[in-house]
C-alpha cells in the first residue's frame, strides 16, 4: 500500500496507534508541565538524501540505515540535545514531508523506531503534521523538563576539568563500513552510526553526586567543534591531552583516520562536559570506562591539543560549496 | 548572497537576531511554564509547491506569495490550533529545509514575517533547526498555556448553539483572485489567503464572560469538516441555518462559488464554537459582526444543513490520487 492508496485519513490513523489516547483529536495537543515548570525545546529535520538514504524512494539507491533506524535516530538527535542541556524528556511532536508514492510500511516502521527510542528514554508522541513533499523529510521537536541543574556552554570556568561521556570517531567508522564493501559489517561500530544512544543515563549521576556547577553540550557535530564551542560561549581556553583513549576497533580498523574521527567525525552523541577536578573525577567514576577526562580549562580563547592548536572544523557544513564548486 | 555563499554559520548569525538573547547558543531553548501548568503543542510544516509558492526557486514561477506572507503563514497556522484549544502562545521553534541556491534575503524576509505575526499575538522565537533540502520546506511547533478553559472537539452537548467567528470561503476567493487574471487584486480577499489572523482575539472575552463549558477547533480544513469532527468527537449531530451570512464581495464577485467556498474552502482559520445558547449569545454580541450563531447541536449523529445533509468534504486531500489518477 502506498499513500496514495490509503490517503490521509488512512494514514493518520496507523499512526495515532503511537500516541497516547488522550492527545488525539484535537488541533493540538494538552500536556502538563512538571512543578518545577523549567522547560527545554529543541527541533531537529532529517532529510532524505543528506541525513538518510533508507527510503525505498531513496534517489542514492544506497541504504545505511532502515526506516526503524531512522525514526530511532530522528529522536535521537532530539534528545541529546535535551540531554546536553540536562532535561529528562516529557514528548515530542513529528512532522512528515512524504511523497505520494512512498509505501505506508516505511512509515509505519519509521514509527516503530520511535517508539522503540520513547519506550526506553521516556517521553510520548503528540502528534503532529504529515504533508506531501517530493523530498521525504522528518521534523521532530522535542520538549523536557530540568528537574535541577540546567546545563550552558557559557558557564565553564578556569580551572575546570573536561569530561566526555564516551569514546568518539565511532559514528563515523560505522559510515565507513556501510559504505565501503570491503568492510565486514561490525555491529558496536554500526550501530553507533544507525542508533545513536543519548546520553540521558548521565543526568540521573549529576543529581546523585549533587554538583553544584557544569557547562556543557553534547558532540553532535564532533568533538572538536563542542570543545570550541564551550570555550567561545565562555570565553576561555582549553588544553587537551593527546593521550585521548580511542575505541581499540577504530584504531585497529582505521588506524590512519582514528584521529581525525574521533576529533571531527561527529554525530557520537557523547556528552562534553566541564565541572570542577573533584567532581568531574566523581564523575568519571560514576560512568565508568570509557567516560574520561581529556583536558582543563585554562585563560585564553582557544583550544590546545598538547601544545598544537586543534582545528575547529572538519566538518559537515550544510550550504557550503563542495571541493569541486567554483 | 545564497546560502552557499553566507554557509551554515552565516545564516544562523542572521537568523539570531530574530530570537531573544537568552535563548541563543545551547543545544536547546530554556523557557519557564507558566504557574498554571498546561500546555499545549501543535505543528504544522508548508511545503514549497504544495502549501507556497513564493521563493525564487519555485518549480510553479507563479509567486501568490511573498516570502514575508509565508512567514506570517507559517506562524499563523499554528497559532490557529492554538487559539483553537484556548491557549495563549508562549513561543515556537522553527525547521527550515533550504537549497543551497536559496538566496538569503528570501530568508530573512521570512522570518520579518514571522517576527511581525510574533510582535502582533506574542511569543518568541525559541530557535531550530537549518537543513539541506533541495525542496523548501518550514516546519513549525508552536507551544501555548491555557489560562482557563481548554477547548477541546469532543465537548459538545445537545442543544448547544454553533458560533463562528467570522466569515468563511474569503481565503479561498483570494486564491482564486491571485491565479486568475481576469480579477483585480481586491485587499480584503486577498489578505485572508495570504495573511490569514488566528483568532487568539477571541480568548479573552470567553474568559471574560465567565463561559464553563465550551467545545470547537479551528476551521482550517474548511468549515462543514470542523462541523462534522465536532460531531464525530461528540457522538451528535448539527442542524444548520442555509442562511449563513456570506461576505458581500464573495457573492458579489464569485456568485457561484461562494456557498461552496464557504462551507468546503478552506484556510479560513475561524473558530468554530459550540457552547450553551445563553454564552453562544453574548459571545457573539461581544465579538460583534460577521461572528454569528449558524446552527445547533442535536441528538444524532450528522450534520444538516436546513434539511439536506451537509457533505463532510470537498477539500484538500494531501495523498489523494488526483482526478486524473488511476
Amino acid at each position: 500500500m502506498r499513500l496514495n492508496e490509503t490517503g490521509e485519513a488512512g494514514l493518520l490513523k496507523i499512526l495515532h496507534r503511537y500516541c497516547p489516547a488522550e492527545v488525539i483529536g484535537d488541533d493540538a495537543a494538552w500536556f502538563t508541565a512538571p512543578i518545577s515548570h523549567n522547560l527545554v525545546i529543541t527541533t531537529d529535520a532529517l532529510v532524505e538524501g543528506v541525513h538518510f538514504s533508507s527510503s525505498p524512494l531513496s534517489p542514492m539507491g544506497e541504504k545505511t540505515m532502515s526506516a526503524v533506524d531512522v525514526g530511532w535516530r530522528a529522536v535521537a538527535v532530539n534528545y541529546s540535545d535535551l540531554a546536553a542541556m540536562g532535561a529528562k524528556p516529557l514528548g515530542i511532536t513529528v512532522a512528515l514531508g512524504l511523497p505520494p508514492q512512498m509505501p505506508v510500511e516505511w512509515v509505519e516502521q519509521m514509527y516503530e523506531g520511535m517508539a522503540e527510542i520513547l519506550q526506553t528514554y521516556g517521553g510520548v508522541i503528540w502528534g503532529g503534521d504529515v504533508v506531501r513533499s517530493d523530498m521525504p523529510f522528518i521534523s521532530i521537536t522535542a520538549v523536557g523538563c530540568i528537574d535541577q541543574l540546567i546545563i550552558k556552554r557559557s558557564t565553564a570556568q578556569v580551572g575546570d576539568s573536561i569530561v566526555i561521556t564516551g569514546y568518539h570517531g565511532l559514528s563515523r567508522a560505522g559510515l565507513a563500513i556501510l559504505t565501503d564493501a570491503q568492510y565486514d559489517e561490525i555491529t558496536e561500530l554500526v550501530s553507533a552510526h544507525r542508533r545513536p544512544r543519548p546520553r540521558l543515563d548521565v543526568l540521573p549521576f549529576l543529581q546523585e553526586l549533587g554538583i553544584e556547577r557544569i557547562a556543557g553540550m553534547d558532540s553532535s557535530d564532533g568533538l572538536a567543534d563542542a570543545l570550541w564551542q564551550i570555550c567561545r560561549a565562555s570565553g576561555v581556553g582549553a588544553v587537551l591531552t593527546p593521550a585521548i583513549d580511542l575505541h581499540p576497533l577504530l584504531t585497529r580498523l582505521f588506524p590512519q583516520q582514528a584521529q581525525a574521527w574521533c576529533w571531527y567525525g561527529g554525530e557520537d552523541f557523547e556528552l562534553v562536559l566541564t565541572l570542577p577536578p573533584d567532581a568531574a573525577q566523581k564523575l568519571v567514576q560514576k560512568l565508568g570506562h570509557p567516560a574520561q577526562i581529556i583536558g582543563e580549562i585554562v585563560a585564553g580563547e582557544q583550544v590546545f591539543l598538547g601544545e598544537r592548536l586543534l582545528r575547529p572544523t572538519g566538518g559537515f557544513q550544510h550550504f557550503a560549496t563542495d571541493s569541486h564548486g567554483t
